[in-house]
């Protein structure tokens, strides 16, 4: 089992995130999505800001390095014209996605609208047209992912990603083997296949 | 022509010069050594010591990673019992290596001393028994790196990474595309080949 920690406004998160379900699904190791804020994780580390916005250097290799790993990956890539954007209603839908025959379609479709599109995944009407797109009845799932029962979820995730020292996006969780970066799918997967 | 900037003193660095010259040599692609100092470049950003060790989350995951890419590569691993060490003469002799047929040899000897048998490369006696080690006259060639006229040899090499917008290591240099990382090695050589 892999469990991919994401988040929707992680640049890095988008290029890993297109590849890997058909990558497991390849090497047969199953996986599930996860995804976290890294807000509060940024804020554990002093910072307030993406890192990339507050380290320039960082931030202009980043955008460079995106711009050539999507192509590299045929990826779809736009500079999108903000960042980091608001990626909680987006995560909270996604916390109810996960194990949904859907979860990867609309985990994918969001990273498509912020880092392909340039669509402000922030706003609901955004994430509405993202499910419509899948055939699902967009405000019943939006509105589940806003009930009650449900708001604790992405909480959760973020907090016990806290728990495993994650510090940036994306990961992947093997067997409690925490693999950082988008260039660690492989390695991660490679772990996977051994450990089983 | 692929241009290897390292720091001595960088774990990741360890790993990817390890590997670098075996690889650009199979694709066919040349490659120079470039020997710089990361400490001036930290202290742009704004940090008075690595990153590793300021940032406990991410030091943690560093040295979980760097043995698991040592076992994954084969290459000899003990964790420093000082880091980052002091990386300037070893640097000062590279900068005087890097066009000499042992330069590949000199590089990995001191990574290998750092990371794989935790000695002090900052010690003059460490540099010289791994220069004595490749059938070098160990004290004449030290002094020629400590000499006037090649002193400003690792400033250069500094200012230089810090014009490329260099902040980390280690970097591979293509044709002014710059690729951070170990894990950018492969993409690097990929491009020295599509680039020629």
């Amino acid at each position: 089992m892999l469990e991919f920690w994401f988040d929707f406004a992680s640049t890095y998160s988008y290029v890993a995130a297109m590849r890997v379900e058909k990558l497991c699904a390849e090497a047969g190791v199953p996986m599930r999505w996860v995804p976290f804020l890294l807000g509060p994780i940024f804020q554990l580390q002093g910072w307030n800001d993406s890192p990339f916005n507050l380290n320039e250097r960082r931030g202009r290799y980043m955008w460079r390095d995106l711009e050539r790993l999507c192509s590299k990956y045929g990826l779809r890539w736009r500079r999108p014209s903000a960042f980091p954007r608001s990626s909680t209603l987006a995560a909270r839908v996604g916390c109810i996605a996960q194990d949904e025959p859907w979860g990867g379609a609309y985990v994918r479709g969001v990273f498509e609208a912020n880092f392909g599109l340039d669509r402000d995944i922030g706003e609901r009407a955004v994430i509405e047209s993202i499910l419509n797109g899948l055939g699902l009845a967009a405000a019943t799932v939006i509105d589940s992912a806003l009930a009650a029962e449900n708001r604790g979820l992405l909480r959760a995730n973020t907090e016990r990603a806290i728990d495993l020292g994650i510090f940036g996006a994306p990961n992947c969780l093997v067997d409690g083997e925490l693999f950082w970066g988008e260039e660690a799918l492989e390695d991660a997967i490679a772990w996977a296949r051994s450990e089983r």
